[in-house]
């Protein structure tokens, strides 16, 4: 059982779950993860584990506590290390062989419980966030109950919260979607327009808001999934192969202006684009007028994601160290992925000085 | 190709299709499909084409045309009759071999682009609607051009219309339900809630409409393959085996009754259940209202159904001669499927009186 430094050992949840394995006489080992998991969390979780005949991997806790189970639960039954198996850093393909593997996630906001990808990061100069994925990594059991994510807090909540935020909105943009990722990454827009500020506010007691997110974030690895994400998750890959930033505060932090930039930069290039249409579509959700035109909804969109940043008190890049002499490096390292318009080295740089 | 008796092929598309066809020298054969299929219509087309070494089956047509073709594509490599294939009839396994096979609809309605089976019926005393059914059997192309249900007449529309509707109500509330299913319904009904009037008012010219309805047809295939359906296609069998009444028409015309008496059991027997949540989630959606209990929202849901039934001109059942003297076989044979609750024989034969 993997769980966080220490949140979730501290609830009752954890005394009634523990003593019940203990009636049923079932063995356990614990471990715990701190930040994102790197490579070597999960070899030496592994190597620890590997002779125990682990029959289950079960992961309580937020995206890098699941994105480390899903790991290691694919890793448990190989010999080397897990760099040899990521996309773009090892040369093996896995066979999706693993030990069963349950998510229980207290935050929301990946979607990782929803998935079949681990990412993996390694932060510094040379850093990367790459992923271990196989159709068979999707976790076998999703265990998604919202009252586990009443105590989580606030600035937690916010951030995750924005990433779901993220992925929903990229991936209903995105090149690769389609009627079916839309119409769930619209019914997760509408769970976020009702509910990601009071989950921030009174999240300790609202279990609505909270049921809400949670559904945000369980369609959100869905979309993502099937429909590919944007340019704000670009930037939550090259920086955060840099940066010891949250995933979500990348994200979080950087979606107002990723929008604004995207929406300028399709009316210049490309007026009568599906994306501009598509990102209307959510301005009009978000907003309380009713029969205005698409250039009045993406605007809309672009105000609502921005006060929302506001009152969600998202941090900006520079409290983490990003300062404008990291800019040409993480520039060429961004990628727009599926973004609806291709944006320019300018355009990067535009938006990561919006939000130093 | 099969095409409906005329509609169709009366049509400029058509002409363009048969010219750009003899341009490439492409070599084609043509069948018409006139009502719902039977046995002895697919066995017919498929010895009249076993040995011409068809490549493709293309239906261009309603819900019956494209069953038709997709029998057709699967039983062109087989020697016997489609019956032994059928699902509570035949006896034996289809193993998914077949002629490759394109869905065009010209009504919105049935959803059977999307679907994995073709239903055939046998009309009479001894009559049946079964299933030809194998994963392989749904199309492999659905092209779904809105421009082509255009000139769909208004009747065919709302009993198309309210198929779709009935399909995607059913599977909301269903049993077997899903958070994906149910995000993917919910989309559908939100396009009935705003086009299905106007499909059948302003049908020659509503593209917007048209194309709502296109979407909703197509959604509620795949919500009602995953999701199940409940009472109202109970008796779209039970009637359908047993009189020549278009099957939309049998639902559009039990939908409003059927939601009532479903609604009032619940109340009865259930209070708690979460069909009454579901259903009242529908009525939300159909409503101006805001702010109102669950009561409220389940009563407007069936106001509407039953308002909107009456706008439409559906038939009743009487007009088709099924009259008293019929009930009693018919409630026999009627299965309540995945509804939200479970209906006596008094309660279905409240039903079919209800639309006598």
């Amino acid at each position: 059982m993997l769980t966080g430094r220490s949140s979730f050992r501290s609830t009752w949840q954890w005394d009634f779950l523990v003593s019940d394995l203990k009636r049923f006489s079932r063995a356990y080992y614990t471990a715990s993860v701190g930040g994102e998991p790197s490579p070597e969390l999960v070899d030496s979780i592994c190597s620890e584990y590997r002779t125990m005949g682990i029959s289950i991997v079960i992961s309580i806790g937020g995206g890098s506590v699941i994105d480390t189970g899903k790991a290691v639960s694919a890793m448990l039954s190989k010999d080397g290390p897990v760099e040899d198996y990521l996309e773009g850093v090892g040369t093996k393909a896995h066979n999706g062989e693993k030990v069963p593997f349950i998510a229980v996630p207290t935050t929301s906001g990946t979607g990782s419980e929803a998935t079949k990808n681990a990412v993996i990061s390694i932060i510094g100069e040379k850093g990367y966030k790459k992923s271990l994925r196989h159709d068979n990594f999707i976790p076998d059991i999703a265990l998604i109950d919202p009252e586990l994510t009443l105590s989580c807090p606030s600035d937690i909540t916010a951030a995750c919260g924005m990433d779901a935020f993220t992925q929903l909105l990229e991936s209903y943009v995105s090149t690769k979607s389609s009627l079916i990722t839309d119409a769930l990454a619209y019914s997760g827009l509408e769970r976020i327009k009702n509910s990601l500020l009071s989950s921030f506010e009174n999240g300790m007691e609202d279990v609505k808001a909270r049921t809400d997110m949670a559904y945000a974030s369980y369609i959100s690895g869905i979309t993502l999934a099937n429909a590919g994400l944007g340019v704000v998750h670009g930037f939550a890959s090259s920086i955060g192969a840099r940066f010891e930033i949250p995933h979500g505060v990348v994200c979080g932090t950087l979606l107002g202006i990723s929008t604004r930039v995207s929406i300028e930069e399709m009316r210049k290039k490309a007026p009568a684009a599906i994306g501009l249409l598509k990102y209307a579509d959510i301005g009009r959700l978000f907003n309380r007028e009713t029969g205005k035109n698409r250039d009045y909804y993406c605007d809309a969109l672009i105000e609502f994601i921005e006060e929302l940043t506001e009152k969600l008190k998202l941090p900006s890049l520079g409290k983490y160290g990003l300062d404008e002499s990291k800019y040409k490096a993480i520039v060429e390292a961004t990628e727009v992925k599926n973004n609806p318009v291709d944006l320019e080295k300018y355009d990067l740089e535009r938006i990561l000085k919006e939000r130093a």
